[in-house]
């Protein structure tokens, strides 16, 4: 299942793989694509919105949406 | 020997870490405070400023001074 997130505070490509290894630490199949001047995290994963979005933001980026 | 650097693009707290690394790989004895907003390096290392610059440019940051 795809789903989109708008997140905040991305600044570099650290960041871009911090919330990746978040996502994948709690789906280690998932697939996370970033668009990081968007602000969007594009996530391939069979696991539930609210376990994905709590894992980004307890990385300590911002879940806008 | 206290130097100080400026340098830019460090955006987010990864980013000092990675800068602090990239010093301490150098020389592991170096202590290393960084001034984010202000993109200020101060190390303190017995190893020239060539180097120390030379290694936090390496890292993907620009040292400007």
């Amino acid at each position: 299942m795809n789903q989109t997130f708008n997140v905040q505070g991305m600044t570099c490509g650290h960041c871009e793989k911090a919330v990746t290894q978040a996502v994948q630490s709690l789906d280690p199949q998932a697939q996370v694509r970033i668009d990081r001047p968007a602000g969007k995290v594009d996530v391939q994963s069979t696991q539930p919105r609210d376990a994905i979005a709590k894992a980004i933001a307890e990385e300590g980026y911002e879940v806008v949406g």
